[in-house]
């Protein structure tokens, strides 16, 4: 039984571990739609924040923001045919468009049938070329930089809230550009904004590579990801950034008129982050009490809890704590009094589980002294004891900006050693690696043992080999996650071929 | 033929010009789906505005924001028989979970069949329902104050980009209360709401008030709106707001335990406002020259145009342009510098036709002089003219918050005395408004001859009696839009039943 605010320990058994923390905290919660969630305020105000900042920096690098339909008819979807193979199968049909009353029983109108069936887009690279098409006429037109904030539906079998549901949020970056390397810098561009994005804002330390080509994109040329390490060692792929080729170009007939006057294809690419992020979040600040939310994208970042006694004083302490809550504000911090008529004691641990970076407790004693009293939600506990610290009201707030700097810092930092830490470099063969993880077992569904991430010597196979070596990874519930863009030269021969290695590739269990 | 930037004006042909505005300004384009819109940068930058404003708003207010699922199960639509009566027929129909590649060919794969179809929400009143039914236990619980930002689909026949799209988008405001009081002022809040944005926003002056029995929101007790008057003199529902007594929580068994221990319904209020109301934006202030968009919500306010004539000058007009765009942003405004390779006067007509409030154009002789030489959008010509002004940068620079802020009331201004000066209040009979408004001839369709709204007496008029008005009405392509929420206490006799009139209530043509 957990001493923790939680039901469940990370160690006892982290998927368990992961939906408590999304429950108690108040995140999600599933629907009556298979595979579909519902996003619940404090999960919808980590998404807000997560918008707000990433908007701002796709805007920075001269994105522009778009709609595009919900819906995508089959047509397109068929011309892509790489597209279709890759991931296109298992999606929603919009088949109908009127239901009608059946003898007091509500039924799909069968006269209503669209002649053409609509799929909900899972992915609006098809939609999105078309409208390229008819956009980009001549080399002034580009680079064609456009983004779009939507929700997306692929039909996954097997769900998990904010990591893998059915219908999802994300944003799509989709740019079209006269040549290769104008199309490539836009890729790694990209990459770096979401790898600067989830280590300053998100406080998830990852590391930013190119995929093995039988992990791209399908149709893509070079697909990048940056990958997380989640607490139970496994990867979490965070976002990724294709180069698209010409692929699309040509299967959607997007060109343009070089300076010479010549017809060209247009080099495409497409970019994304989802909800996932969400989970990721979860996955790398959570502890046994609940959620750690850093500060940067915590809905409320300071919480402040009168100790009300149902007494005359009360008045007072709540006075207190809305003047306090004024002056933090002030200094441009998410500060909220809650005066919800339940126990302070149950506040405080809603609080704690839902992952408020501070906590304060007003008492009799902070109003009469002048004092704050408040707690660290990143360093919550000695031992099984909750910390607390008093100081001076003016100290608190003069102080309240730099302590959340303090607490995500930290919070990095946590992670950032973590990752550090638990890469193992010195594998020289498939049999080290296979001993490391050992045999995949459903136990592994069950939060086994944890395994960190390893790093090995590559000589890049393709064709036949990889998939051979794919082969052989999957039967241990193993990929290669990605080709680190930084990294020294790569020294000694690759585990899988023997070859002299070109680089280091990262291989982990993954969500 | 126009001598203005747009190929045909207002007096010709409104709904072309509606057209040409919506494209030249680059609002948005049809899309390949049937009757589904793609809502280009420009458009979406308003409606980004548009959002931030109102979704602050929304919050103030104490609303939460949530997501909830796409998709609605029909037996859920089934439920809610008065909901399915109303508008629920129309709807995409999802039936299927996957394609399949049948001999070369994309199909639907008939042994993907759905066991129960799913609705692409039309609404959300019951899906969130049903969570509501789940949140809710006790009076502690309530008011529950739920919003939420989607997009949304109803199959509509005759589409016209914002005012009536198969998808569009929306936020959706769903609340649950104790008892009737408390849920009639919370429609009203947030009819006030919309009518405070939509004045203060986007500069439309609208007139709140209650629709009559024959055009609430199917399964509400009372539903009222916002009414905008466009230039064509039709009338703009902009906004609504429903007061659902129990109905809805009835038909989903949302209930909570009182004070007392009882269990009780909820009462239930939803409200929405959509796209809609850019295409509102468009016909209350564009004019022949292309849109004018009210400074708070136009994505850029102030547009600085170098003279470029690619000579070694150029340098110098950009620089001076730069360093005044720094000046600008640094005060607060969205200034944007337009260096495209295109000739300075498209740029000029590009942003007249955008709508951008302020259009400055720096040439030689404004470097030299340090001064700057701008357009006012809101009141670009004298006759045929084109108006520009010269004055001093530093002065430009200091008086720039309050010309936009002059620009935002003298829009509002003039759309005001357009909405006031063309509500005709004399008339007593049915004979004398069927004379005023004339034989409904397909030709209205076309923008036929400017008529404004009508205000007569009103006897409250209730079931059969009030059917045959409205079907009388119809015959003309007449609507009553509501009962102003402030008017004077009635007089004279109902112009439909002869009786004593209870109040006034507005009749137009609407879109």
């Amino acid at each position: 039984m957990s001493k923790r605010a939680l039901p469940v320990t990370r160690d006892e058994n982290f998927p368990e571990w992961y939906q408590a923390v999304v429950r108690d905290a108040d995140m999600a919660e599933t629907s009556p739609v298979r595979g579909c969630m519902i996003i619940k305020p404090w999960g919808w105000g980590v998404w807000e924040r997560i918008q707000g900042d990433l908007d701002a920096r796709i805007k920075d690098t001269g994105h522009d923001n778009c709609y595009f339909p919900l819906f995508i008819p089959m047509s397109f979807i068929a011309k892509e045919a790489e597209h279709v193979e890759g991931f296109a199968k298992e999606m929603a049909v919009v088949t109908h468009h009127r239901l009608r009353n059946d003898g007091g029983k509500l039924v799909v109108d069968p006269e209503a049938k669209l002649e053409e069936p609509l799929i909900v887009r899972p992915t609006s690279e098809t939609i999105i070329g078309d409208a390229f098409q008819r956009w980009i006429k001549s080399y002034r037109d580009l680079p064609m930089l456009i983004n779009q904030w939507a929700n997306v539906v692929r039909w996954e079998m097997r769900t998990r809230l904010f990591l893998r549901t059915a219908e999802f949020l994300w944003q799509e970056g989709h740019t079209a550009h006269a040549d290769r390397d104008d199309a490539v810098a836009e890729t790694l561009k990209m990459l770096e904004v979401y790898r600067t994005f989830a280590e300053e804002v998100l406080a998830m330390p990852v590391i930013a590579g190119e995929k093995p080509a039988n992990e791209r994109f399908p149709g893509a040329d070079n697909t990048y990801s940056i990958e997380a390490m989640m607490q139970d060692g496994k990867a979490l792929q965070a976002g990724t950034s294709h180069y698209l080729g010409t692929h699309f170009a040509e299967a959607q007939n997007i060109q343009f008129q070089n300076a010479q006057g010549a017809l060209t294809y247009c080099h495409t690419t497409s970019w994304g982050v989802s909800t996932r992020l969400i989970g990721g979040v979860i996955m790398t600040h959570g502890d046994d009490d609940g959620l750690r939310l850093p500060p940067m994208i915590a809905p409320r970042q300071i919480i402040l809890v009168p100790m009300l006694r149902e007494k005359p004083e009360d008045a007072e302490l709540i006075e207190y704590c809305v003047s306090l809550e004024k002056e933090l504000k002030a200094a441009g911090i998410r500060a909220f009094v809650d005066v919800k008529p339940v126990k302070s004691a149950e506040k405080r641990w809603n609080w704690v589980r839902r992952g408020a970076p501070v906590i304060i407790e007003i008492g009799g004693r902070d109003v009469s002294g002048g004092s704050v009293t408040f707690m660290r939600r990143d360093r919550l506990r000695d031992g099984d004891k909750v910390i607390s610290k008093t100081v001076p009201r003016a100290e608190f707030v003069a102080g309240a900006t730099v302590l959340l700097k303090e607490i995500q810092d930290a919070l990095y930092a946590e992670a950032k050693a973590r990752l550090d830490g638990n890469i193992l470099t010195n594998l020289t063969s498939f049999e080290e690696l296979a001993e490391y993880f050992g045999p995949a077992t459903e136990a592994d569904d069950e939060g086994g043992a944890f395994r960190g991430w390893v790093r090995v010597p590559w000589a890049r196979p393709e064709g036949k080999a990889l998939e051979e070596i794919a082969d052989r990874l999957k039967a241990l519930k193993l990929t290669i996650r990605n080709a680190p863009l930084v990294q020294e030269s790569a020294a000694g021969k690759c585990i899988f071929t023997g070859e002299a290695a070109k680089e280091y590739i990262l291989i982990a269990r993954a969500y």
